[in-house]
């Protein structure tokens, strides 16, 4: 079959890939649709050294193998953490921290990339028949935005501002924005505000906002000049969610968490059962998100283009 | 009368420094004893620029002036920060984080290492007899180490660390032992570890953990290695609290914050009364800090002296 492989931070097209094989607990699913992430990009940049595998963690696709009759022909989305369900971690949180968890298309475990994959069935959860998959495929980040609202209480009386105006923050925004929130979109360009704009919610310059602005902050913007620019903005006694994983590139001054108080939390995978809720309420806007579909066999154009400066989305289809 | 001046971040001696006049909301203290804070030092060093005035928030004293007549006579402890009273912060939380705040000998008020000083009436705390003013000068810093308690739960149950056994680690590592906390006091030389160790609190050095070994990780070195060290010792889903104020001298990486979900929780001052209760109750030691005590009038040379290593605490006595 065709997969996208990723070996020493190289992006190959392989074109007869073995069909990969479900262990018991597994399925075999058939990819309808999948989509190029942040992490894609940086792991072929380097970002984690060390994967040789099939890339791709966001995806929507059909039940063809499964040892479990209920799921055969089900179209499906899956969680990406696999853990060993036996050390502590697992047990009482769940295989998200465990120290010797797998990840699809991240860490030890073939990804989405391909034209079928195999994952664990405790993994799987079933699309709702009127989530389209375009919509679907948008289900694993909706869900780490999702988890911002499990860990921390964004009261909708507090003034929020999501920095960062790409993927993961426009899903963050709408999911924070829901409920009456107070949320405000900044960019460092205004065209790349004009999306959350056309939703009504508001919008600005990041640097045309005074420091101790808000009450909470979250940080995906990728860099730590964000971060730098997070701690700027938030009040005394406020909160950044970070979002974003990145080296420090710059020299942080960390005093003001100090003087100030500041509670920083970092946010990564969440709940997908809450996000497919959102989905087939009709809550989420993602159509605009979707700026290119390639076929799988142009994969690496596609990777070209998700990295271009304000692509939000590309999709790839086997 | 005699005073600790900093000014363009020099300590100068005044012989001749004006006696302060309280305003009506003020009480005139006589110092009895004050002690040089990590903060202090900082301040000479250039950390906080700005500043010109007399130095030291750590004290004890009688109030010889007093527009209520109930405090005069009394010795007293004062919490350092002075708000507006009137902005929604100082409403909402108390002055710690007014924007507009001053502070006792740090920001716009002359503080402790003098003779005589002013102190506004509401933020007097009086000392109970049995506290004697050895101790009564260690109530601001315990304070500070409280602080933790009020803003993360610690259980006793969840391994601690306390990473830097100065001044404050050992106040921290201290009141997190009580009821029963799993504490362990981590340094960088042995011979740091020595006293909390006499103390029956588990020690070792930082760099024999393992990554991942504490629930809760205290940062109380003063520096970024420090906060690496606890970026490094927090187990996924962790909370890390920072005591200390640094700008990065380093490249700080924060990607474990994000992959790992871990909590950063900055935090200052803290509560007077229940500092002075646990002192009243000898539920905290302090006599073993008390490296050296020298005259006003030999300031300098005190400052000298708290800045060589492995000094806990030098005090003033007017």
């Amino acid at each position: 079959m065709f997969a996208l492989f990723c070996q020493d931070n190289q992006l190959i097209l392989r074109q007869e890939y073995p069909l990969p094989l479900p262990e018991p607990d597994e399925a075999l699913v058939r990819i309808s649709l999948a989509g190029i992430c942040a992490t894609d990009l940086e792991m072929v940049k380097g970002y984690v050294s060390g994967f040789a595998g099939v890339l791709g963690h966001e995806f929507v696709g059909v039940v063809e193998q499964c040892a479990d009759p209920a799921w055969l022909g089900q179209r499906v989305v899956a969680s990406i953490n696999i853990g060993c369900q036996t050390c502590e971690i697992c047990r009482k949180h769940g295989p998200e921290h465990c120290p010797t968890r797998r990840a699809l298309g991240m860490h030890h475990k073939d990804g989405a990339f391909a034209e079928w994959m195999t994952v664990p069935i405790r993994n799987l959860f079933a699309v709702p028949d009127n989530v389209p998959d375009e919509q679907a495929v948008f289900t694993e980040p909706l869900a780490a935005a999702l988890k911002i609202r499990e860990q921390v209480k964004i009261r909708p009386s507090l003034k929020t501002a999501v920095v960062g105006p790409g993927r993961l923050g426009l899903l963050v925004a709408q999911v924070l924005n829901l409920a009456g929130g107070n949320v405000t979109v900044l960019g460092r360009r205004r065209s790349s505000l004009e999306l959350p704009a056309s939703w009504g919610l508001a919008t600005g310059l990041t640097t045309d906002f005074a420091e101790n602005s808000f009450d909470r902050v979250v940080e995906a913007t990728g860099n730590s000049v964000g971060f730098a620019q997070a701690l700027r903005l938030v009040r005394p006694m406020g909160t950044i969610v970070l979002k974003s994983t990145f080296a420090d590139d710059n020299h942080l001054d960390m005093t003001k968490i100090v003087v100030s108080e500041i509670e920083v939390v970092g946010s990564r995978c969440g709940p997908f059962t809450p996000a497919l809720r959102l989905l087939a309420a009709g809550q989420i806007i993602t159509e605009p998100f979707i700026m290119a579909e390639y076929p799988l066999a142009d994969g690496l154009a596609a990777f070209q283009k998700a990295a271009e400066p304000g692509v939000l989305k590309v999709l790839l289809r086997p």
